[in-house]
């Protein structure tokens, strides 16, 4: 999407050939663009997130092999490089997605030629992103178009976290919708949560939002119940780290509340779902799916800028207070009103799912 | 409670006759105890948050037409002084109870009398508050001594916002079964809600609890939900700004969302009630209950100390960001698992409640 007027991916290979990123951490205060240039800084961009997002993490872990297949395209080096950058966020269904894909191609390679067919599938993980997302934007701008014929002024739409452009290569998988429906004329407004602990929300959906110029409102995480009580929550949609082969979603923590709340005022509640997100595998997602618990630090801490300009953490409790920091919850898939795919709606069920994907399905035996 | 081993209350007269409070907008990481002389200064304290919490802002309020009727007890001077602080939080039905309180002992009274009997009036108000909450408190630890004997470990108890003794005279109302629960020897575990946008959690549940020596762990907003979800949580105790004849429940913006978290989860979640909370005007919260939207700079400013000690306000979000800011939502009743009084545990129903409080529903033709 456009900054400045500007377009951008969120990661790309610049005219030299070296792959660069949009260093997210100083994200709203500060843009800025960094290199990476070897395996060890592609495991620090994603594990210390200046990347993050589940498809933007698959974009990475893919171009981080491809840029290691290029100093030492051996089987050794192969293997390895899965294994450093699959445990640097270990929730994130993409990373292994992409790794494993980029194994697949590489694998019955002779070393000499993987370092040029690993750039080249690493660029296309990234364009098939933008395709996915582009599709899920327009299956889902069929429904902000459906809630718009039936409501006068904007549709009102909640969302979590950032599971917007910033979090893909390019549209977002939430935020893609939303951006479709803007260049459709459709008025569109949007709640952002702020999303504690790390506060995505405020610093990066309201960010794009603001950068496009999409009319939005910040909030607290606590705020969404009481505006869906009143009426002023038309939907929510909502990202997925990892989604499982019944439809169960884990996301960003705070994610069920706001779908228990969905639920109980008898609003839709979107969840767009690249297909890479699905884990055949898994089926109970709450019993499923390990939960990423992250250090206390980003609970205590808060980071903004200062009234002079400087980017800096505050701590907000006292000396003496530890803190629980669980990143993900589990949404059961019978809150969620649908799926919002590249394919299209799909009901959250095993069923659904496996009418929607059966190759995928068939693919990984399920 | 203690502070260092020292006892305190939130609001007392010195050896001078002179109303101190705590200044609770520096905590955690500035302990300031301040004088209030006049009634503008009163005002502010309540309107600015200094101090907070339905009983001590109507203890607040108290004192604040006590020290006006030193200077002018007339009558004129007494209907401005009920408007004037008043007018400081709105949602507050303890502000409403404590004015209407001191206006109904001093109205009868010639103005010449008025200034001893509102100090006797409004210090009498402040131990009444202490000995409410300490009879919650009683109530209260008999729900935990039962969960304690059913379950190994501690009782893991979460709480939203502050109800705990900086929000009353002493005690508290949420944290005084914990607090009593502790004194008794029983093994108690506190998730404190950090409570955005204000933090009351972060910065004032967590100094008290840490203060007292009770255990605790800081969580996000968001996190209540999966810790539920996954049986770490055995109750939720939230206090309450104002409760319904019908017994829904006015609190902090969040609590609707933790009551249906532990609705879906099978915790039990009560709310510590003080029976000046209850307004019994109202039955339904949901359309009764106006509630204030306060500044949206209390979502994009976080305050917290810096690494060189500093309190200071960080901002979260991009310029050019708005924000909504709803302080307060309501529970509807029916996610009330109990509600627990003075008088003891009360069902959150017109029924239950009419039947715990005859005298003071019939008080007001209810």
């Amino acid at each position: 999407m456009k900054i400045d007027g500007t377009p951008f991916r969120t990661i790309w290979q610049d005219a030299d050939g070296v792959v660069q990123v949009i260093d997210q951490r100083w994200l709203p205060h500060d843009f800025r663009i960094v290199p990476l240039r070897t395996r060890a800084e592609f495991a620090t961009a994603i594990r210390d997130m200046w990347v993050r997002g589940a498809p933007l993490i698959g974009a990475t872990a893919a171009w981080g092999m491809a840029v290691q297949m290029a100093k030492d395209p051996s089987d050794a080096s192969l293997a390895e490089t899965w294994e450093v950058l699959h445990d640097t966020r270990p929730t994130a269904i993409n990373l292994r997605w992409a790794l494993d894909e980029m194994r697949r191609v590489l694998s019955p390679l002779p070393p000499v030629m993987r370092a040029a067919a690993a750039a080249k599938r690493a660029a296309e993980i990234c364009d098939e992103d933008v395709e996915i997302n582009r599709q899920i934007g327009l299956h889902g701008l069929e429904i902000i178009k459906a809630i718009s014929a039936r409501k006068s002024g904007p549709v009102n739409i909640l969302t979590h976290c950032n599971a917007g452009w910033l979090a893909t290569v390019d549209w977002g998988t939430a935020t893609s919708p939303i951006y479709h429906a803007d260049a459709a004329g459709i008025p569109v407004h949007v709640f952002v949560d702020e999303t504690r602990p790390r506060n995505q929300g405020a610093q990066l959906t309201a960010w794009e939002l603001n950068s496009h110029g999409i009319p939005h409102d910040l909030i607290v995480d606590n705020a969404g119940g009481h505006l869906m009580q009143h009426g002023e929550v038309d939907m929510v949609i909502v990202g997925t780290d990892r989604t499982t082969a019944r439809g169960d979603v884990c996301n960003k923590i705070g994610t069920y509340l706001k779908a228990l709340a969905a639920r109980a005022n008898g609003v839709p509640f979107y969840v767009a779902l690249p297909s890479p997100t699905i884990d055949w595998r898994v089926h109970d997602g709450v019993r499923g799916i390990p939960i990423e618990e992250r250090n206390g630090a980003e609970v205590t801490l808060v980071q903004g800028r200062t009234k002079d300009g400087r980017i800096e953490s505050v701590q907000i409790s006292p000396d003496g207070t530890g803190a629980r920091n669980p990143a993900f919850d589990v949404t059961p898939a019978e809150l969620v009103t649908g799926l919002l795919t590249e394919r299209g709606l799909c009901p959250a069920t095993e069923a659904g799912m496996g009418a929607m994907f059966p190759d995928l399905k068939a693919a990984v035996g399920g």
